[in-house]
């Protein structure tokens, strides 16, 4: 790794294919304008994932699948003794999704290898593009469930519990639809970049092209529950209530301080509210709410995990409500490897792209591959930081300096 | 009226009756320990309807249905020239109700036509229980439909195009059950008394046995909705967030404080409120909710009206949230009959009942009927305060204390 001699002066991507790839799948469960709806395994993933093979099968690759459905395009390289680089992302998307998330990954590395193909340029080592299963998690939990089985952090029995909530084995919907490879074992990889759209709003507000991930930020769910009275609305003066939706809103709000208080790299959000009763003339006797807590640093995420469970517990005990705090999830930052984000950083600079480094906000694939090999991310900006969301938008000038600097860094790792 | 010559001393109702009657109508519809569940018009309402019909053929009433399916039950008087004198409430109950709401007003007015029947008392005016269709406007919005089409509140065609949600004709199925009147009159009265448990806690509190309710306070109901921009919460920094939710936490608490500002009469609740996304990792992008306002003095709810829905309108530019507040329902107070109110209170005084003033914090059929007829309330204590609840309840004692008030408040407007 390191050796830059295989790259030619003034070598780029087809910046062309690589957005008209993008709107051709992207009429594959296309929803509301500009929308895409592709749950993982279902018919519109299925047909996303035929597409893509076909490419593949175009761009002269071999197709590897896994038994959790991930599949694995490789190009061969001139050393048999190294194990392939690999890069990619997911093809399915979230039910109101947009265009990008997950998408760009997959084609803008099968956009470098394509390109490699054009020039006749030849790796040392293999290189491979990756699309991971069911990232999303919406028809099948938990998300991120491909690479979490590639990374050991789920095993083939864990898998073969994975249902959708009608019922629907996630095994025998892959197996059903052809996407269930029959080996036990796992495509080896020796490193892997992972591009992405931010979904946030920093690089657009910076005008910077180009973000080097140099880690993604711990996360921390804790459920929060609020239990006060029942009582009718119009009778029960203010004074002698327990009002749990009240106590609720005071939570929210204190909560948020919290995180301002933590400084600029902190998240603390509710997105998830309910209610157990919902007649506008109820006081509301039980609430509950999910809290999503983030910070890049371990310990800054378990201190401000703890201010806000005692900021809970506090306002519970000043509204008269009884609050319990358990904690659903807690993922730990992972620091992406140093090499992978050099490699980045340099083939940013030298073809000349603004870029800067930053944590992720959202997890990704890339951070569970983490866990197994060298890996980084790159990031492009997306208009407004939106994403999730039908109108989520990448400029193809945005998705081309991605790729480029992905080829660049690929290049560099594969020899 | 005020002519007391016809009550005997040491006159009182038959406690042990009344409450059997209680238990007797709670097992129609028997839910969850000592609940009920008899929604207007359904079955279960209607073998309600059908056993306080019996009840009152045994006692010898006549039974007038009209067009909204209210039940009159009359026991002539002496004085052919007089508007009977009558009093009731409702046997509907919410979906997890209790035993009392409602029950208790028409089985006290039954019971204590039974004991003047025992004792053989006559009155001057004829005396009628009444019970109002559809008070809880569950099943068939709105509520209180019976006597909002007795007081000419809805007309005959407002009364045709009432559907449940799964667009049955609520006069369908009340002709269908047998309930429906064809009668295009409408049973006269000359004064109504509605006997109810407070819903409240006041009167516990307090340890008052007898609440005489001079008002009904006036209500108004505000649909906030607050739209933001949906984020991920992952991604997005603290400061450039328009988290709707966040934003209506922020009302809610502002909210309760204008209304403790107002003073101890008045009610500020949020029962009701809707995200339109639900995802942990998701900010939410627009919120909505209703806001109850209550107040016995209509001056005083008009301004406290205002001050809420400005501190919607300022909290909302604050947060960068756009904020449309519109106004739903707006009852204005009810100031009971002055007549009807000192005959409650003189016969609260005379049993030596403690007692005390107060306006009802729940809307009644009787702020319907107090619009064509000179009506009161009286109101008995509830445990906790506790209603429109399977736990209800209200004591064999307490009800007794009322439905004696009742009783001679009745004999005395009816001479």
């Amino acid at each position: 790794m390191g050796d830059r001699r295989n790259f030619p002066a003034g070598l780029t991507i087809n910046a062309e294919r690589l957005w008209s790839r993008h709107m051709e799948l992207a009429r594959i469960g296309a929803i509301d304008g500009t929308g895409s709806c592709r749950l993982a395994m279902t018919q519109e993933d299925s047909e996303a994932r035929a597409l893509f093979a076909s490419w593949c099968r175009q761009a002269g690759l071999d197709m590897h699948l896994d038994r959790a459905g991930n599949m694995f395009a490789m190009r061969a390289g001139a050393d048999k003794s190294r194990l392939p680089v690999a890069s990619g992302s997911h093809l399915d998307t979230q039910p109101h999704g947009g265009r990008f998330d997950g998408i760009s990954g997959v084609l803008a590395a099968l956009e470098v290898i394509e390109s490699l193909n054009d020039h006749g340029i030849e790796t040392a080592a293999p290189l491979a593009v990756v699309n991971w299963t069911n990232e999303e998690g919406v028809r099948y939990a938990p998300g991120l469930l491909g690479s979490a089985w590639y990374a050991g952090l789920m095993d083939d029995g864990g898998l073969a519990e994975v249902r959708a909530a009608d019922g629907t084995r996630f095994e025998d919907e892959a197996r059903q639809r052809g996407w269930l490879g029959d080996s036990a074992q796992k495509f080896p990889i020796g490193a892997f970049l992972e591009l992405h759209i931010e979904q946030g709003p920093i690089l657009e507000r910076d005008q910077i092209q180009i973000g080097i991930v140099t880690s993604v930020q711990g996360l921390r769910w804790l459920d929060i529950d609020v239990v006060g009275i029942d009582a009718h609305a119009g009778t029960t003066p203010l004074d002698q209530r327990k009002d749990a939706l009240l106590t609720a809103a005071r939570m929210l709000v204190a909560l948020n301080e919290e995180g301002r208080k933590c400084g600029p790299a902190a998240r603390v959000s509710v997105g998830h509210l309910r209610t157990a009763t919902d007649g506008p003339s109820t006081i509301v006797g039980h609430a509950s709410f999910v809290l999503d807590i983030r910070h890049p640093d371990a310990a800054t995420l378990e201190r401000l995990t703890s201010d806000c469970a005692s900021a809970c517990r506090a306002i519970g005990d000043a509204s008269g409500c009884e609050v319990s705090v358990s904690e659903r999830i807690a993922v730990p930052p992972t620091q992406f490897d140093k090499t992978c984000v050099e490699a980045l950083e340099r083939a940013a600079s030298e073809q000349g792209y603004s870029h800067r480094q930053m944590a992720s906000g959202a997890l990704h694939d890339a951070a569970n591959v983490a866990k197994i090999a060298p890996t980084a991310m790159v990031f492009v900006p997306c208009r407004d930081g939106m994403s999730h969301n039908v109108n989520e938008y990448a400029s193809p000038d945005d998705l081309a300096a991605g790729a480029n600097v992905l080829m660049r860094a690929l290049l560099e790792l594969a020899g």
